[in-house]
């Protein structure tokens, strides 16, 4: 078999392994508690599924526009403009099978081969996958730990950018860590796009899910609106993580390439499900502000115990539905100086399944902390308590 | 705005321009006759509507595997081994939110930048851009009118074989001429596949859409099953084209790296659709049986019109859903040496839409005949009788 070169490039996302072990364990007849995967035990909202139906049976299953059906583009277009303070229109959105298309799409679209491009680390594995699969250089920044929240490593981001440094990803509501930004750090960033001629893919998977206060588009700030293409997703709200719905919101310019880029990818994204979360964005919302407050529950319940066990620490975030306490503590508790070990024993004991940091890429130099990442968005509350409760138990003796 | 290079080299299906021009004569109030697309006009069967309303509602929203359900890509081995000839397991296949996904990762999973690709000219136009985008060098090879139908262009192929060719693009049923290969062209292709150790793309889109006789899958050749990645659709079959769904069916160390690229690019495909297509496999055959009786009574109405009229020429295919008939004569009749002119002059004459040849690529050397390509997916017997009519009144005028 002669596999092409840039193959050995491709990353892919550990998480997945952590499934598999998890779904062994609990084939031996144990209970698993699963909380590695950023997936959704919350049923879709009927009026979507309803919708779906409606446009499947009025024969919306023929082929659709390459960047997406005007009405899904415009509804979101309006939706998008009041939430980010920015002035969206059709022009600027394709329509993606998920929100995960926007990420290669972006890095095709604007990267060339030799340019540096500064992501997240721990973050979403696909993007140094990307990267370095299109010939980028990857150069990741961290966060550290502030009073109640993680915050940004500004200080990495500035002192790696070079005259090579083309594009910035930023994850604001982070996925491992629930990093939000803090307007300073966003006005900083802004400064340091401008002065470095930089682009930025805005991954704003979880922008809709929080649970007090309101969600600030790094696209708000003056001048980034054209500088920015967003990831946005169907995915959490809408409770359709499955369906595979999705879009890139950005220039005309850009978003032009990337619709290119669909009709040579995939041709379009699925005809009635367009029709459906235009049904998503303008009906009732009485379901997902349901699902907002499910996982409101589930957070303060995990924090909770989280924070009741001797050697763990976790953050409040007020957006995602992701923790990430640091273990470091309990890890020493328990003589185990290795995440898979750690892991392992955790799952092991307690039947508690979760990611570790090493599963949003590799530990950087200097890094002294260990975390784990439990999402909360795949399990129910009592089930939460129950898990913790024995992961509690396990740490703690 | 700072656009990556490679996007200099990414083509596009021209067809659209064609649905634009159509869609602005139709809103001016003329009617139009819609041949230019490959789309259809066909509901999808209910039992797949249910299935698919079913899946839903019980709650298959959420993510699944990567390379698809267990369920779909056991079904689907079954079914293919059994048409194919060739004993797939699930292992050979990775579920696709489309047929045109196997395309772009056919070519990332195997062709090395500078290496030469042999693809069909006239063509589906993503190969050439797929091609050309990722870095390969395109060999286009075309096709004669023979006897009964369109053969391939062996001699164009194996004259441009060199040291550096390394994959052949086959895709037989082929749209738009709807040429199908000969036990003898098929087994010759297979020498020099295996003389020049070559791997292949069959695109076998319209495989199960034919009218008499059987489909006969290249990878059915001995020793081609381990060389070939087949480009699996349910689009045509169960009028699915807007679902998007297909896969990549191939040895497992190449569907290995496609699933790893599916982890990358989309994560899985749509959960509930697959389960929809389970039921479009296993169950009820009859109304695909249906769909094809309706294809097959478009052909013969479209095929006795455009035979009878001054110029044009067109033969009666087995397979697809296209005709592409010669238009030498007419075109002189008329006074037109120019495609775009002679396609607009149609359009505005009889409100006949059609593609011409150059929407399949470049015309080759020596290429001295004129064809157009009339799609008979999305258009009725009595508008097909009633447009082609008005053609022949303008062709022969």
């Amino acid at each position: 078999m002669r596999i092409a070169d840039r193959i050995k490039r491709l990353g892919t996302e550990t998480a997945f392994v952590v499934s598999a072990e998890a779904a062994a364990f609990a084939v031996k007849g144990n209970k698993v508690y699963p909380f590695h995967l950023g997936d959704m035990n919350i049923i879709t909202p009927g009026n979507i599924i309803e919708a779906a139906t409606r446009a499947m049976k009025d024969g919306k299953t023929g082929y659709c526009p390459n960047a997406g059906i005007p009405g899904l583009r415009e509804t979101l277009a309006a939706d998008v403009s009041a939430s980010h303070g920015v002035a969206y229109t059709m022009e600027n959105i394709a329509i993606q099978p998920g929100g995960k298309p926007t990420i290669g799409k972006f890095f095709l679209a604007l990267m060339n081969p030799g340019d540096e491009v500064l992501y997240p680390n721990p973050g979403y594995p696909i993007y140094e996958s990307q990267i370095e699969f299109h010939g980028g250089t990857a150069l990741p920044y961290g966060y550290n730990e502030g009073p109640e929240n993680f915050l940004l490593d500004m200080e990495a981001i500035e002192r790696q950018i070079t005259p090579r440094t083309k594009l910035l990803v930023l994850n604001d509501l982070q996925n491992p860590t629930s990093a939000e930004c803090t307007m300073a750090e966003l006005e900083r960033l802004a400064e340091l796009v401008r002065d470095h001629d930089l682009y930025v893919l805005c991954d704003e998977a979880y922008f809709d899910i929080r649970y007090s206060g309101k969600s600030v588009s790094f696209a708000s700030l003056p001048g980034m609106a054209e500088r920015c293409v967003l990831l946005y997703t169907f995915s959490k709200k809408f409770a359709v993580t499955g369906w595979r719905l999705g879009a890139a919101i950005g220039p005309k310019e850009i978003i032009d390439v990337i619709a290119k880029l669909n009709v040579n990818d995939e041709s379009c994204s699925n005809h009635f499900i367009q029709h459906a979360l235009i049904e998503g964005l303008t009906g009732d919302q009485s379901e997902p502000r349901k699902i907002l407050e499910t996982l409101k529950k589930r957070r303060d319940t995990a924090v909770d115990i989280l924070n009741s066990i001797e050697g763990v620490r976790s953050f409040r975030p007020e957006a995602t539905f992701y923790l990430f306490p640091n273990v470091t503590g309990a890890m020493k508790n328990k003589g185990i100086n290795d995440y898979d070990q750690f892991r392992r024993a955790i799952l092991e004991k307690s039947g508690v399944s979760v990611c570790t940091r090493l599963h949003f890429g590799r530990a950087l130099e200097g890094e002294t902390n260990y975390y784990i990442r439990l999402a909360y968005s795949g399990i129910d509350t009592t089930e939460i308590e129950e898990g913790l409760h024995k992961l509690k138990v396990f740490l703690e003796s």
